[in-house]
C-alpha cells in the first residue's frame, strides 16, 4: 500500500501514545511501569530540547481504518554514537497496526528511517526486539539486519531508576 | 583509589582514541572496520552538534601510569529515548585501565553516569556488553544492572551501511 510516510506533528502525539500503550499490553508493560504520558511525549518530541525523531505511515486522504484513524503505524528513533562506527540511529518503536500488516507500510517506515540516517552521517541503525517476537524477528531480518546477540553474543544491560539513585549517593570509594 | 572525574574535553580526545583502539583490539575489530578519527571524535563530541557525553578518570595531580598516562579510564555516554520510560542514557564504552582495575575507578565513573543521568530527567541506564567479557558482566551486576537479554529475551539487530543504503534505494511497495 503508498502510505504517506511524513514526520510526526505534535498533533499527532495522542495517536502514537494511543499506539505506544497498545505495544506495551502485547508485551505485557504493567500500566504502572508505563511512564510517558501526552505531555512528555509532546515537550520530548516537539519543545525546546527534542529528544526523539518520529515519522508515521498515513493512508491517502479519504482512505480511513475501520476505526476512523488515519495513522496506521509509526517509527520513533535517537541517534546513538558509537566509538567504533560513529553517528547511529537507534529504533525504540516500529510499529504498524495488526490489520495493516503484509503491504510493505513497516518497510517503509524502514526506507525513511535509512533515508534520515544517511543524510545525517549515520553509518548503522540498531534496534531490540525480543527474541519471542517471531513476526517482528522475521521482519528485521528480511530488511536486512543481523541478530547480534545471536550472532556475536552481545547482550543488553539495564539500570533501573533506584540503582541510579543508590549509585549516584555512593561516596566511599 | 580517588581519582578526578571531570568532564572530557577537546584536548583529551588524542588519548580517548587510543583507548577506543586498546579495546577494539580486545573485541578482535579489525582495524579497517573502526570508523572513528581523531577529527571525527573531536567534531561529534565537541563542534556545533555534540552527538556524545564523555567523562574521565584522572589520576591525582603528580601522579602518572607506568607510560605517563594521567587518564586511566573513561565512560561515554549518549541520549535515547524510550516510549515506555522517556529519557535515557546510552553508554557506548565504559573503560579502565587494566593495571588501574580493582580500585573502584569503574565504579566512579558509573556514579558520574548516574548522577547526569538523573540530573537530565532520564530513568534508567542501558548499555550492551559481549556475553564472554566474564568480568564486565560481574562489574555490571555488581553496580545493579539487569542482563535483559538473559531475563527477558531482548535481542539487538544491526542494520549495517550498505543495508542502509539498499532500503533507502528501494523504490517499490
Amino acid at each position: 500500500m503508498n502510505c504517506i510516510i511524513r514526520p510526526c506533528t505534535v498533533k499527532d502525539c495522542k495517536v502514537i501514545l494511543q499506539l505506544i500503550k497498545v505495544i506495551a499490553i502485547d508485551y505485557k508493560v504493567p500500566p504502572a511501569h508505563l511512564k510517558v504520558t501526552l505531555e512528555a511525549l509532546r515537550e520530548d518530541g516537539f519543545g525546546a530540547q527534542p529528544m526523539y525523531d518520529c515519522y508515521v505511515a498515513e493512508l491517502p486522504s479519504g482512505q480511513n481504518s475501520k476505526k476512523g484513524d488515519s495513522i496506521v503505524g509509526y517509527v520513533l528513533s535517537t541517534y546513538t554514537y558509537s566509538t567504533w562506527k560513529g553517528r547511529n540511529v537507534y529504533i525504540d518503536n516500529l510499529y504498524v497496526r495488526p490489520e495493516f500488516r503484509g503491504q510493505q507500510i513497516g518497510k517503509q517506515l524502514m526506507k525513511k528511517t535509512a533515508e534520515v540516517a544517511l543524510k545525517k552521517g549515520c553509518s548503522q541503525i540498531r534496534m531490540h526486539v525480543a527474541r519471542w517476537k517471531e513476526n517482528e524477528n522475521r521482519f528485521l531480518t528480511c530488511c536486512g539486519s543481523e541478530n547480534l546477540t545471536a550472532k556475536e553474543g552481545w547482550n543488553l544491560f539495564r539500570f533501573e531508576e533506584d540503582t541510579l539513585w543508590r549509585l549516584a549517593a555512593h561516596n566511599k570509594f
